[in-house]
């Protein structure tokens, strides 16, 4: 089959009139689906509706009252609980309130107002940079942003941020103070860092002695197609006396409920020491309560992984509706590129250049909200205007069937017009 | 009766004696009690219990499903019970997690980074200073502390700050931020804020564009004795013009479950639409199932005044209980003075100058836990080393019974020995 990039200027003016009559038929429908957030569906919240009355009583295990103050840190049980899934060590966890995204922006706030590890606080340091490996998560780039930082977009590969790039920026700067990393199937492209790009990310030379890695493990147990390992970025840095360079993050909002889970952070010994030192005046403890649902509902982290296979089952039609749409409707066209994932929550889709923008226009005035063009890159500005997330998995089937494919329909006839007005 | 500050040095040497045998018969029963912070006990906690039960459903009014992402600033219901309870409008309120303390902690990191309507971010104002009605909130004081300000003490009276004092200070001097303010039933002392306190603070000229009042309302129906009105500083403010001046801060801690309760803050409309621009970066949103749970546990304001009553009925044998003995074994020693709370969660006692850190520590020393000496002053520094925080909440009546009785033991113990010293 002839790739529609190689038609001829007449091939490409009947193939618009046609994929416009489609777009018109589709109009018709008067659709109104929403592909642009990574929520879950109520289908999948359904499977830990358990929890909403899991709590049977309030005691921990050591017999403290979790109605009342106190545990600044989480309850030991709920600490255990994240260790044994995770493989981290109980002392270098806090479990925090429902939001990781709150975590993270807590701790950059902490950096910016103390410094960390006797270095100046990042407000005294003037033009602070930080690296963003793009295409990215929207809501980490827009926290640096906040904070007034520059941001560097890094190129993406299926391994992870391009190493080469990373290690010649953070050895020529001492500006340049952290990345932004989500490890596995990551946000929005599906990549799973390789030991090699862990290691390299663990042992690099930063200029900055306060570079710090904002290890999101957002994705660590949403495997859907393949079970990825992932190397243990604290060991890999402990072994190069960098430990405190990492500050991990996790939550159950995709495992349990995004509106009411768990957050949890993780660091060295030295790092969580100096970050309860300001959190014990932040606060005098977080949702204890909820930290006991959570353990009451899954006992154990194999249930919580079990828990996740079920998950993985109900979420594998959803991407293969969208896999199997996009290899049917533009396998062929030479319009658009992706990569499969093998977990996570999305698809990151490919446009010619220049067609993104277009693209999600289109599909919008037709009743699909797709993420804003752009949303992936810093400051919203990807330079090639070509990246697009797909997020399966709010719809519903019947809803994505419909949405995946007006998309597709939209991928097209931005192509189309682009390379016709090229032509 | 003669009072002890009047007796003779043989007097007082025979009293010491005396009172030395009681305290070793005290530390011979080998007391545990804990009277050092504003803890519910377990007792006051079972009045809620409902709570853990009360989500028979997941969907807010308007048909959102709460397990889910989203709504930044408080599900509509939640906003309409505070805006009930204390009479604020809705679009003047965020529901935050579960700690006021966090909001006002983040409030302030806003503020040093971000700044204000325009005005200089507080990170780049040299020698920022914070007004420290004392006898306070230890809590509140390190916020600011952390924050690297400098804390300025100043006097409370039963009527609140002395507003000469604060007037002057806040015309006079630019660098001066703000002010701590627990409007009714403070802690520790139990003032309540009169309309000429709250029209002084709402009105008087500040020399800093950007100052502001943190009105924490922590017991704000959390009326013992007598229900005691406070003036709304929101439109007091108003009236002159300084709406923006007012974050107010408002908690279930402790009407609910200290360790899963819900925190919200109120501020003009234009703070609001600020603080949201930051808070959006920060999270996708608070626990909205805990939002739900209290919406339907208490249906309604009236609900919580009621609940209020109940715990007012609960607390109110231990207060007499705490008052009732000051009364009996200090009265009319001349070597304690305090006031009678209408409400709160603390009795402030002050004992002779320089004995309250010697008193704390006879009482340790017998089993008895105090809050520190010195902690309800800025630095933890009493100028006078005499107030003390009583705190009866937690402790069972026949256990406060025991601590009481003991502490004011070792008040008079340290008063005596004090006198002889100086005689």
């Amino acid at each position: 089959m002839k790739k529609i990039t190689e038609f001829t200027r007449e091939e490409l003016l009947e193939l618009q009139e046609e994929l416009e009559k489609q777009y018109e038929e589709f109009k018709a429908q008067g659709l109104k689906l929403d592909m642009s957030r990574g929520k879950p569906a109520a289908s999948q919240l359904d499977l830990t509706n358990g929890l909403l009355t899991a709590l049977d009583d309030y005691h921990t295990e050591s017999g403290l009252d979790a109605r009342n103050y106190g545990v600044l840190d989480g309850i030991p049980e709920a600490k255990k609980l994240f260790s044994d899934l995770l493989d981290i060590p109980v002392d270098k966890i806090i479990v925090g309130g429902s939001s990781s995204l709150n975590l993270m922006y807590d701790a950059m706030t902490r950096l910016m107002l103390f410094g960390t590890q006797g270095e100046k606080p990042w407000k005294d340091v003037k033009g602070i940079k930080w690296l963003c490996p793009s295409p990215g998560y929207d809501r980490h780039f827009a926290v640096t942003e906040d904070m007034g930082m520059e941001l560097i977009p890094v190129p993406m590969t299926a391994e992870g941020p391009d190493m080469d790039v990373v290690e010649k920026l953070v050895a020529e700067d001492d500006t340049i103070k952290g990345i932004w990393c989500v490890p596995l199937h990551s946000n929005p492209l599906g990549a799973c860092y390789s030991d090699e790009t862990v290691d390299r990310l663990a042992s690099m030379k930063t200029a900055a002695k306060d570079f710090r890695i904002f290890w999101d493990n957002a994705y660590g147990v949403h495997h859907i197609y393949e079970e990825v390992p992932l190397k243990d970025i604290f060991k890999a840095a402990a072994a190069c006396g960098n430990e405190d360079r990492i500050l991990y993050f996790f939550s159950t909002s995709k495992i349990t409920f995004p509106g009411a889970g768990i957050a949890i952070m993780a660091s060295s010994l030295s790092n969580i020491a100096e970050i309860k030192k300001h959190m014990t005046i932040q606060t005098i403890g977080h949702d204890k309560l909820n930290q006991l649902r959570h353990v009451k509902y899954f006992g154990n982290a194999e249930n919580i992984r079990a828990h996740m296979r079920k998950l993985a089952d109900a979420l594998r039609p959803k991407f293969d509706m969208v896999l199997d749409t996009l290899d049917a409707e533009l396998g062929e066209t030479g319009l658009a590129s992706w990569v499969t994932p093998k977990g996570g929550y999305f698809v990151a889709l490919d446009t010619l250049p220049g067609c993104a923008k277009e693209t999600v226009r289109l599909a919008k005035e037709a009743g699909v909200t797709m993420t804003g063009a752009g949303a992936t890159w810093p400051y919203k500005k990807d330079p090639k205007d070509s990246n697009i997330r797909i997020a399966p998995t709010y719809p519903t089937i019947e809803e994505l069937d419909k949405a995946i494919h007006l998309f597709c329909l939209c991928v097209k006839l931005a192509g189309v017009k682009k390379l016709i007005g090229e032509s």
